[in-house]
């Protein structure tokens, strides 16, 4: 066994290059599911991934229709029935790229310079999918894989997974497995192993202000109208109070309290003011008073503004009252909060704030619950040790900020655990203008999951 | 003389359908001074008016450069040296049209429809200016014009008329006048004639903030930045208290306070609660507590957010947390506020409001003090006896919340008052979708020009 790891490693390394090319190919399809203009695209994407998991010797592959973007399934199932069965769960679509002008290459056209390659998608996340599927071509064309394998990539995880719970529930058969395998992760630093062990949720909407019937000129009648862009800046003030605690009634009700242990153990999590100085470029950080920088991130509810309109925002001056203003305004959810409820927090917030020169309206955009894992499980067990390998040291336990609606999903509706192992850092602009993938930790990545998979076949 | 305005308002009667045609043709001319990809269209609205004014008759008319856009002037002087001398100020440039899809027809391909013309700039001003150019066509193909008058038309007033200053500096023995005729004013309903006797000034703000160095994932970073569109909020919420009154420090110690006299002949104007509602659409009105909604819309200083722009604003959801944001912020002033010390103001209150987690700087894109006139100068009656013969019925006078930066600067610089006679209307949608001209108070208008010039003759 210990020779076939090292063949397969062996593989891996040698194949490098081609990797990246994949990747490279991969990574140029702009397929921005929240766009409608990039229907094809993300058509071109999935076949994209299903052909490559064909060239793989991979069976049964399909690309399944839903009522948004289509998921593609595979399956190896030649270890047979005593092995364990893997979900590898990926998605195939990406953010959109704008701000295009703060990008220094283009988005879909990635770009190597030093260690890092520079695309939309390559590190959230076609690289993660591509490191899985390069483990298991380097295990299958040098050794045998003893591990079932199922896969399942959708197009919608951007948009918050809005047809995967359907999926989930009509194809339960199909997808049962052990566990999952979740690659839509990321580590703390390139030197340190780490395993995500719990995730935020997510609670996305857009409240829309109006007031007078169009734009007005605010020389004739600005004194009698109540400004909408105003209106929802005074609304958006509110939703904070000055201990940085988000004001929506009932907000932290359910929240779970962290117990003295779990905090020491982030604690030990080598990230602190210089780490996040850092790799935000802030002036200076902010935050809920009375938790410390990880737990804010990872172990504590926040709300941001994602997006503001209204107006004019063009060059120079244009002197209007606004007829509108529009905010995009998520939370993140740790356990027990619900999306649901904090929709019904939001609007009675704004039932009891919203003046009456206003009219108002919410629409819900995304939801889903936080997620929190045992990691006392043989895939965890096996994960940590791969990690120890290829590192030479233990990999720290996180809580990650991020939001992964699937892995409730699938907790609730396949009754599958997952297990994040993906190999993102928290600098890859995520999101962002200038999406990188730090190469000799994907290198590393691919060579994780090679352990991971012979470990859980030992 | 009695026959000659008859014979005037005749021509003026024949010739209407043509007068409309040739401000359809004006306003085809998307005359846009703010946006630079518009300046050829501003040198071909300019010769349109240099056209126009020698196909009247008007001598040594010039097409003059300034830094900006150029000045159209043109001149009359054949009622010779007893005679006053009118100087009429109008201004050739337009509002940008967006938001487009708000528009029932395309803003620069003016539509007729009703008794109103649709199309950006056919009321501010391009109808304004050919409303006086008709009447003195009618009068000078018809009798003779009997005072003297020299015409102005500038191209930057919408972007606060930058160039004016040094232009009428330059130019003052050109330009010396008795008084001017700036038609770049409005009435308060078609029924009522009125005549402005104040406008606001302006003071037009950019107010640029940024946090991290790049748009952040809201999941991996939320809780530990302080977003910039959060920030934003809290820095505009905090512009008024929740009297409706501004809080820049030191805003009101230089506002010169309303005398009872004033303000009981303020309490006259037609103008209530339901003028307003139905003007605006809003549902409900809102304002500085203790003073008349015409008070407050003419003679009180206002701060209105124009324009909010930050993070991700298209279709669906995007979880970012933006590395900035901005607002265009514009403070209309009354007398003896000055732009300059609003800026400070400004200043100040950022200094003293704005966290340490943001960096932020004002752009100043405007600026202009308010102006008020005498009621009795030989113009004003003049003007007051010609909509008394039109209408009817004898003028209001009104405070005007718009700000006309060229009012203070002809003033200072010419020695030379303005008396504002314009036939725009509340309901106009003046630099808003939809901008119209309503064509009945526009032909009273045009009679009310002719009725004017006489009256200035006898």
């Amino acid at each position: 066994m210990a020779d076939a790891r090292q063949a397969a490693w062996q593989y891996a390394q040698k194949n490098r290059e081609r990797f990246l090319d994949e990747l490279i190919a991969f990574a140029s399809i702009p397929s921005i599911s929240t766009d409608p203009n990039h229907r094809p695209d993300m058509q071109k994407a999935a076949e994209w991934a299903a052909d490559h998991l064909r060239n793989l010797g991979i069976k049964n592959v399909q690309i399944l229709p839903t009522k948004g973007h289509p998921v593609v399934y595979g399956e190896h199932l030649e270890a047979g029935s005593p092995a364990p069965t893997v979900l590898i769960y990926g998605h195939y679509d990406v953010q959109p790229p704008d701000p295009l002008d703060l990008w220094h290459s283009q988005p879909f056209q990635p770009t190597r310079r030093g260690d890092n390659l520079y695309g939309r998608g390559v590190s959230d996340m076609k690289g993660q999918v591509l490191a899985g599927l390069d483990a298991i071509e380097a295990i299958t064309r040098t050794g045998q894989l003893s591990v079932n394998v199922k896969f399942i990539f959708e197009g919608e995880e951007e948009i918050g997974s809005p047809s995967l719970g359907p999926f989930l529930a009509s194809h339960k058969d199909l997808l049962a497995s052990d566990f999952a395998l979740n690659l839509d992760s990321g580590i703390i630093t390139p030197d340190i192993p780490a395993i995500t062990y719990a995730l935020r949720g997510l609670a996305y909407f857009e409240l829309r202000l109006s007031g007078p019937a169009s734009d007005l000129h605010s020389g004739i009648f600005g004194g009698v109208v109540h400004n909408p862009a105003q209106v929802l800046c005074e609304l958006i003030a509110g939703m904070h109070d000055e201990q940085g605690r988000v004001t929506l009634p009932g907000f932290y009700d359910k929240v779970r309290p962290l117990d003295e242990a779990e905090r020491a153990e982030m604690a030990r999590l080598p990230v602190g003011e210089a780490f996040y100085l850092e790799k935000t470029g802030a002036p200076a950080l902010f935050g809920e008073a009375g938790y410390s920088l990880v737990e804010r991130t990872g172990a504590r509810p926040t709300l941001e503004v994602n997006g503001l309109l209204s107006g004019f925002t063009g060059e120079g001056s244009k002197t209007v009252l606004p007829a509108k203003a529009m905010a995009k305004i998520s939370m993140r959810l740790v356990p027990d909060q619900d999306a649901d409820e904090v929709h019904q927090q939001l609007l009675k917030y704004l039932e009891s704030h919203a003046p009456t020169t206003v009219r108002w309206e919410v629409i819900k955009l995304a939801g889903g619950p936080a997620s929190i894992t045992d990691r006392n499980t043989p895939g965890v067990i096996a994960l940590s040790q791969a990690m120890e390998t290829v590192w030479g040291k233990k990999p720290v336990f996180k809580r990650e900020g991020g939001s992964i609606p699937v892995v409730a999903q699938m907790d609730e509706i396949l009754g599958v655990n997952s297990i994040l192992a993906g190999f993102g850092l928290p600098d890859d602009n995520l999101h962002a203008p200038n999406e990188k993938l730090h190469l000799p930790t994907w290198y590393r990545g691919i060579e994780t999951i090679i352990h991971f998979f012979y470990n859980l076949s030992n």
